[in-house]
């Protein structure tokens, strides 16, 4: 059995970021040499996301409009009165997920014929690591 | 350590449905060998989901209900410039998940009392297919 | 490879409670002997949660404001015509997630600065029960 970690790190020019990572994910599942298995790939941070999904302009435009919709940055979250602005952050990253968990064969990524695997950063502009974890054999 | 792979494989009549696969996931886990580990499901396409909850009509008339209020089937997404008439499909996707983990434990999956394995699929009428990996001992 | 199971058990004094268990599963960790690796964690229940944000009290409770807009408990919800009245934690615990994959590294759980992990329950006052399993070497 091999476990194989690395981290992804991140510092986003716009608070709001989708970026798609699969061919750095490739690049970690290669490196670990593991065969079959599987890679956990997870964000660290709690206002930020990793998720499977198109990559398509308009369809990361339309995440963006329907996360607006359904928690708004401009709302009195309670966890502002600690000092923080970022109350939407946490629950858009709460509908979009932290992690995904992705088979590993023959060396590569196991993924359906549309699947790419994205970091979707809520409240970026500073430091952010993604750990990516391979197991198998 | 065991690893093992299988496909299920779908193409539903209606374009959204809901589809108990607990136990073609079981016989998956037996097939496997592994006495104890974990199993991932997952949709290979990202119109369609892997969760678990009830298997219960009446509930999952409410998930249909309520994800057609968070992402209205009939909406000008920006998706849809491409042609594409899916735009909702991938929102609820989102809501549902891509993916589960679960425990297996003597050659049997380790559900709770009320736990099932469902696909929800919402861009049906082709085919797709489902992931399922086993990993351990 | 080593391949570790414990069940966490609560039954919470209210029917809405949102509990870190972090430590809990730190000892678990431990206990399983799993130098590196990763660790499941996921609710046996299909109205809880396990999910990964901030231990901060005003976030924990926009959780709870948020999620009544989005699926409000004193709705007409399909699920009740069995005589059930626990349709919006379906709805509530699906929002939230129902597992955890974290990394194990060093003995240690690998986690962001501010992620702690957390039991989200939404119908308790009865026993309940999180899998906790650790696969690692």
């Amino acid at each position: 059995m091999t476990v194989y970690s690395k981290k992804l790190e991140f510092n986003t020019q716009e608070r709001i970021a989708f970026i798609k990572i699969t061919d750095l994910v490739r690049k970690a599942v290669r490196e670990s040499g593991v065969q079959d298995g599987i890679v956990l790939v997870n964000s660290m941070h709690i206002t930020s996301s990793i998720f499977i999904n198109d990559d398509e302009s308009g369809l990361i435009q339309d995440f963006k409009d329907w996360l607006e919709k359904l928690a708004p940055k401009n709302f009195d979250y309670q966890h502002h009165h600690t000092g923080e602005k970022n109350g939407f952050s946490h629950l858009w990253r709460t509908i979009m997920g932290r992690e995904v968990v992705v088979s590993v064969q023959n060396f590569e990524l196991e993924l359906g014929p549309w699947e790419e695997i994205f970091y979707g950063e809520f409240d970026g502009q500073s430091d952010k690591k993604i750990l990516v974890k391979v197991l198998g054999e």
